[in-house]
């Protein structure tokens, strides 16, 4: 059993309009099952989410941030725009986004943009999924999965990895509860985040800099699912979410 | 550019004193940088550190988690033996082990093993990596860096991944900063958690369950490096963790 991670090479630089799905597919011969992996910043180049920070008027709660953290304003108002609730204010934003998916900025990047342009993330990432997906499936005959990632940092330890921010006809969790182990004993409590893994596994090969691979093909694993799926099945409630209490703990202290 | 994840098969039950490297290199012909993931299970089994709750006595502090959580004394005994500080005792016990990892349970384990016995994660996890890694550089004739994995959970997600604990001959982080973007600016912030990342892509074909693959062979990159590495530059300065700061603000409050 092994799978292969496969860069697709030459991808040009993307901009508002782009048809994704076509410049993948004259790069690479799709196959069945398939998982697509795209980068969440040439997707949101193509869906024309680049902005200039001159043409952002702070409110009133972004003014009140930057006093405090002496940022700049209209980026802390482009990051609440895309916000739910903002956990850390300094020395980063860490929110939750209005797509449940909580990360620094909101994924608000000004790496690889043009100078003065900033990037949003893409508005609804599942959607853009499933719209790319569709489509690649459609120009390509095959069955495939699509997942859209970002960089993220971690709890506890340094370091980016690649993750899931929206997913196309693949589930974001393997669950293995009821299953058996070696020792035929019940598993009760595993649930794998695959999504996740193999984002992380893509993003070995998509690097961050100039050599930037934004979509890698991950081939020889069945992970093709027909149903609907969403990345919201793979945030934590709010209930249950004991690091989020903590952090809200911290707010009100200060 | 490609990379292959390999499942190394037909892998044995793992008893105290078995010698993996052999046991590896028997099962796949080893080529010059392949990475080569184990998972600490099979690692700490060889090592011996299976025990049994009844030969643990509970001492003052796990008696009072006991009181408070309801949970088995010796078992919370057994985490606390492991563990240099506790940031959450129930629904399950958020720790940092002696090795600076923080996780769920410091990694005992009761999934996999004979009925009655528990496992403790390798004492040592970077020295057994170096241990198992020069061996199998020994017996292969090849250059070979080795990543000892575990599954965790993460911050505001459901799910687990599979994470490096323990490693030979590969740094943790790829750092990215000072190489330029896209567009020719000097990256700033990005490092990449590499070792996590092979962690989670050999995690996808271990697999949890009673189909359980122990190794997993990592082909097709070059992350090999003769300087000595270890895990511990992965872990987040304790002076730089809001996450932590706000577990012992919710801990102050109860």
């Amino acid at each position: 059993m092994k799978f292969e991670a496969i860069a697709v090479e030459n991808i040009p630089l993307i901009r508002k309009g782009d048809d994704l799905p076509s410049i993948i597919c004259e790069r690479i011969e799709l196959q069945d099952r398939d998982i697509i992996v795209i980068a969440s910043t040439i997707v949101a180049k193509a869906e024309g989410e680049t902005f200039r920070l001159e043409n952002i008027t702070p409110g009133e709660e972004a003014l009140a941030i930057a006093s405090r953290t002496g940022k700049d304003a209209r980026f802390i108002q482009a990051v609440l725009s895309k916000s739910k609730e903002v956990f850390v204010e300094a020395p980063f934003m860490l929110v939750t986004t209005l797509a449940g998916h909580t990360c620094v900025n909101a994924g608000v990047d000004e790496s690889n943009i043009e100078e003065g342009f900033l990037l949003y993330s893409p508005e609804n990432p599942d959607s853009s999924a499933s719209i790319l997906g569709a489509r690649l499936e459609n120009i390509s005959g095959k069955k495939l999965s699509v997942i859209i990632t970002d960089t993220n940092g971690r709890a506890f330890k340094i370091g980016q990895t690649g993750v899931a921010i929206g997913i196309y006809k693949i589930k974001p969790i393997k669950r293995w509860i009821g299953e058996k182990d070696l020792f035929d004993k019940v598993l009760e409590i595993t649930e794998e985040a695959v999504a996740d893994e193999l984002a992380g596994a893509a993003n070995i090969l998509m690097g961050e800099g100039a050599g930037g691979i934004p979509v890698v093909v991950i081939r020889g694993l069945d992970y093709y699912c027909e149903e609907e799926t969403s990345m919201s099945e793979n945030y934590r409630p709010e209930d249950m979410d004991v690091i989020k209490k903590g952090l809200r703990c911290l707010q009100k202290k200060n």
